[in-house]
């Protein structure tokens, strides 16, 4: 890997992944339109000559083309991550999840790109029959609209592999915590806690059984598979996860003893959070374990890692997306 | 069912899936552009009290309006339905399938229709591992951007199922034969012998393995499993197919016996007629046969009604598609 283009590199996972790669000397161009993704997330890479910003959309080919160019590496981490709202807005993840996708994949070929690796989720198994869930499960049922769009970019990366001799890694992330991250249920209760720290809402009963995944060793888990595919062609798809879970109210738990709070807590009930949550999410990652990899982190560290940079970095994550240019 | 709209409803399934409706006494609205579809093909419904006719592009909000309206089912039949030439065009197969399929959902669950049939393709399934294919063999991983644009629909509906208490129906068609049949391999070699009765080519060795459906009991196996689920909810996914299979020179030389010519037969070699071809389908349809459905035509008997269809009807199908308004 000499040059690599990380879409959504200004993002939660996407500047942590830059961070990385130039540390290890390799060229990073990121593509970010800070609709979502903060421009204090990259302040660290500013001025260092293996990095470079092209600020735009993902769907204006011109970016892509300017961005692409010279890259033996495309990681595809731009995606509407709002897992929740989808049937708020339907058509929303298919614009910014499936479309985009299909122009990143048309824009890497044209420009020469010969590896690419698309950040899928762990939410197109659906609610699976099969538990831990390996990446061969029975075909699914698709249960939220985010869950479709992702599983429509990685039908479109493994026909875009076949067609034009693309090699192309698919990562099925679980929840990712730790530095950076600004979205999700741990940022929700932070959020809550802080205005009010005698109660809490749980959406739905707080049993539903989640993994999460710490950034540095998702990051890791990326580079490992690429490093394992680069340049040989095919499509390879790994869950990345823990092989732990924890249920919402633990995490909870987690997350008011690192805050030093005792809130009552109040479940809205049902066993899902919202209408296509996922109550038992729990993957076999036995695939990306035997090129060598392992979690660093358990959960828990996680989460009180996560609740610690929320806690001292409040400036960024509660300005608004972008910030200043 | 009272009331149905069939988008692609000009084309070979949805016209043949019209005159039934409208045989039956269900009120038909037929959507089509004529870009691949045919006026002739609905000659025989003109005037009739039960069938309308909107024209226009499933793209157009306005177009789905007028036609949804009062309809108890959709069965989304239109589609780029052109497997072989995706790779020229990268992101047609996304637009005329995945982004058309979410305009449809949308539209459907605005105007209040509580069944949506989708025609997806058993090239959702790439090379499967398993034969016959059942529908939940394990998570296939796309050869073609043809199967990729349908799998993306079939998430989509199924999502949008959940989301918005639709039934869905996703019937994975072998290819179909039968009278009104405008493309594929039976016409391709149709037109070939016409033009020279005394040699061919095959794409590819010829052993490639598939199967195909007569349209007619196609149709009864959508209605089949529409009967079955209406307003029930959820989403029902079929295989229809016949559990025979032939190979490309088998199915050549009963075209050739009904023509009467004795061709040379030049293959261009290799397992697959194009990339992402897949050299065998065999679809396990007991899902489908479990509803009390089974298939009244033998593959032969489908090959030879074809090729009589197009011997009787070369006037509709030499005309440009459309034909005159």
């Amino acid at each position: 890997m000499r040059r690599a283009c990380i879409t959504g590199g200004a993002g939660f996972i996407g500047s942590n992944l830059a961070d990385r790669l130039v540390a290890d000397g390799v060229e990073v161009v990121v593509v970010d339109d800070f609709r979502t993704g903060r421009r204090a997330f990259l302040d660290q890479l500013a001025g260092n000559a293996l990095f470079r910003l092209v600020e735009g959309d993902v769907l204006d080919e011109a970016v892509l083309k300017d961005a692409f160019g010279g890259c033996d590496w495309v990681f595809h981490l731009q995606a509407n991550a709002d897992v929740r709202h989808g049937l708020e807005h339907p058509l929303l993840d298919l614009e910014q999840n499936t479309v985009a996708t299909a122009r990143v994949l048309d824009a890497a070929r044209r420009s020469g790109v010969k590896n690419v690796l698309f950040s899928s989720t762990g939410s197109v198994y659906g609610e699976p029959e099969v538990f831990p869930t390996p990446e061969n499960a029975p075909f699914p049922l698709q249960t939220s609209l985010y869950g479709a769009s992702k599983l429509a970019g990685e039908g479109l990366i493994s026909a875009f592999s076949i067609g034009f001799s693309l090699t192309a890694v698919v990562c099925r992330f679980v929840s990712i915590l730790g530095e950076r991250y600004t979205h999700g249920h741990v940022i929700d209760f932070f959020r809550a806690l802080r205005t009010d720290p005698t109660e809490i809402t749980v959406l739905g009963d707080g049993r539903q059984e989640k993994s999460y995944l710490y950034v540095q060793d998702c990051v890791e888990a990326m580079l490992t598979a690429a490093a394992h595919h680069e340049d040989r062609g095919g499509t390879h798809v790994y869950n990345l996860g823990t092989d732990e879970t924890i249920v919402v109210d633990d995490s909870l738990a987690l997350i008011c003893a690192t805050l030093g709070c005792s809130p009552k807590v109040r479940h809205t009930g049902g066993t899902r959070g919202w209408t296509g949550d996922s109550p038992l999410i729990r993957l076999d990652t036995s695939k990306i374990r035997a090129l060598g990899w392992s979690p660093q982190l358990s959960i828990a560290e996680a989460v009180r890692r996560t609740v610690e940079w929320l806690g001292d970095n409040e400036a960024i994550w509660q300005a608004p997306a972008g910030g200043a240019p």
